[in-house]
């Protein structure tokens, strides 16, 4: 990742205090590179960036019919929720309908990060469990797969059948066999790929449709769809994927992972974006992915959600704003 | 900074996922540069970094004296503490000497950074007032300085005698006037440097002993006295800056700030570090600190505190070890 460029500058004082490089790349529906920042070849983890894809085989293997899946569902199966009253509520009702229960789950507890909740929890004494953890309604997919097939409880193991369709899937829609793999924050693997990988398999998102092709990509377009229909239910409320997919208004399906990582798929333009801040800040990462979503013409530069993103104030403990955290002009 | 170099590296299997970008220098008591990583001539702001700085003129003025400080305000007087019960404390009490209270000062409301005392405050539903402001230490410096002069309230103003008091100290230690300065998070203004200035100025205090020389140098000799006597004053229950001071045992008083800044004074040795973190990440800067300390040979790689920065795991949601923050072998 040597070449990464400076794709975020933070301004205070008129002094550039803070500087963030990435790369990004954007393919179209035939796996060519249209524009690159910093280095198309270097590998990365997507992290939960790439939940649609680790949702494929939920869907292109009918489990999700049989199941009886919604619209609602294929979207938290997408999500890095902040685990607020609605996302527990819907992925705890989902795992009811599979007569499983939190205890299935294999994602860990982590504190919820809605605001209101975690005051009230705390006031409560009230522990956070897996349906908490932004992940759960990846997890709760993962179950609805193994349920299907019949298969053992430990569904994060990599040569559990969950993980080898997910691991088939994101070879073929990356057009690579993955080099290596992390485990994730929620204990799955994550799959590394290039940047131009990533961005590939998005621009494959962006030409599904639910109604044509094949199974994986009528599996595809039914994901994407889902995203873009339930916004709140991929991230929640103020948080970036749900604004800025808020904004775009059916143009863009927009994913964020940790340590820097975003895609967005554009269905009207089979175009697929992909994103990696090289230090994994997240401040920079939601700048850039605005940005670079103006410059594609799926997002308003004058839009307040885009705007405060791509030229965010930084504010000070009496309100004073000191600085800004902005997108540099390359990308936009 | 165009030549900011890589200082720590995050991993997770087995792939370098995250990179972090910093420049570093060393300089000796005579200003000299002796080591140095990315570019001496980056001009930065030091935020926080530069608290005993911004403490000079309390005591080189006899402020300090007059108002009976001790060892233990003047360590506060440096902090950048976590607003545990024990700083609120100390600093509340302070001010009522002087015949103020909290509503003097102008830093802010910030919530405590400690957890139990966070929790308990939204169990009683109480919100944090300004003595939790990890600066309400300096800025009781501030008052303590501007009740002294006979000087008006508002002591953050750039033209107020406490902050051109403060500039001046500034511009002789690092040696060179301050191009620019911003407004840090706690409304006081922070005057820009070169990594070589703040490096110089911290070999500065390196050399100063509180019983000789002129009133600037016993002034920096007392503060680095007070820093190292007291590092649970200085920032609080498992932060770098309490954990590094007690690992190193009197060899080294360690500060940090905020976007991605470390300064560290070795009085046995007489030399001045300075660090910053291109992107700003706390978690890079306290690794590359720690590591630049035991190759200056005041810290031991094999010390927990240090291991624990110097390559820190990254564990998750079910408390797996998934990966590692670790200083690149260049810096050690």
């Amino acid at each position: 990742m040597s070449t990464a460029v400076v794709m975020v500058e933070v301004q205070r004082g008129g002094l550039v205090e803070s500087r963030h490089r990435g790369h990004a790349v954007v393919c179209d529906a035939s796996g060519a590179v249209v524009a690159a920042w910093g280095d198309p070849d270097a590998v990365i983890l997507p992290r939960s960036s790439v939940k649609m894809i680790q949702a494929l085989p939920l869907i292109e293997s009918g489990a999700a019919d049989r199941a009886g899946l919604g619209v609602e569902q294929l979207a938290l199966a997408c999500a890095s929720h902040q685990g607020a009253p609605l996302h527990v509520g819907k992925v705890g009702d989902w795992l009811a309908t599979l007569g499983l229960d939190e205890s299935h789950l294999r994602c860990g507890a982590q504190p919820t990060r809605d605001r209101d909740e975690r005051q009230r929890m705390v006031r409560a004494e009230e522990a956070p469990c897996q349906l908490h953890n932004n992940c759960s309604g990846k997890h709760a997919g993962f179950l609805t797969l193994t349920r299907d097939l019949g298969a053992g409880p430990e569904y994060n193991e990599i040569d559990h059948p969950v993980q080898v369709a997910v691991r088939a899937a994101f070879e073929d829609v990356t057009g690579a066999a993955s080099p290596t793999f992390g485990i994730d924050g929620c204990s799955a693997p994550n799959f590394a790929t290039t940047m131009q990988g990533l961005a590939r398999a998005m621009a494959r998102f962006a030409v599904a449709r639910p109604d044509t092709g094949d199974a994986r990509g009528r599996a595809a377009g039914r994901l994407v769809q889902a995203m873009m229909a339930h916004p709140d239910l991929v991230a929640g409320q103020g948080r970036a994927c749900t604004e800025l997919m808020q904004a775009a208004e059916g143009k863009a399906a927009i994913k964020t992972g940790a340590e820097g990582v975003f895609t967005a798929i554009l269905p009207e333009q089979g175009l697929g974006v992909a994103l990696k801040i090289e230090d994994g800040a997240a401040r920079a990462s939601e700048a850039a992915i605005a940005a670079l979503l103006v410059r594609l013409g799926v997002l308003q530069a004058d839009d307040p959600a885009v705007r405060r993103r791509m030229a965010a104030p930084v504010t000070n403990w009496r309100g004073i704003t000191t600085g800004e955290v902005r997108a540099v002009p390359g990308l936009f």
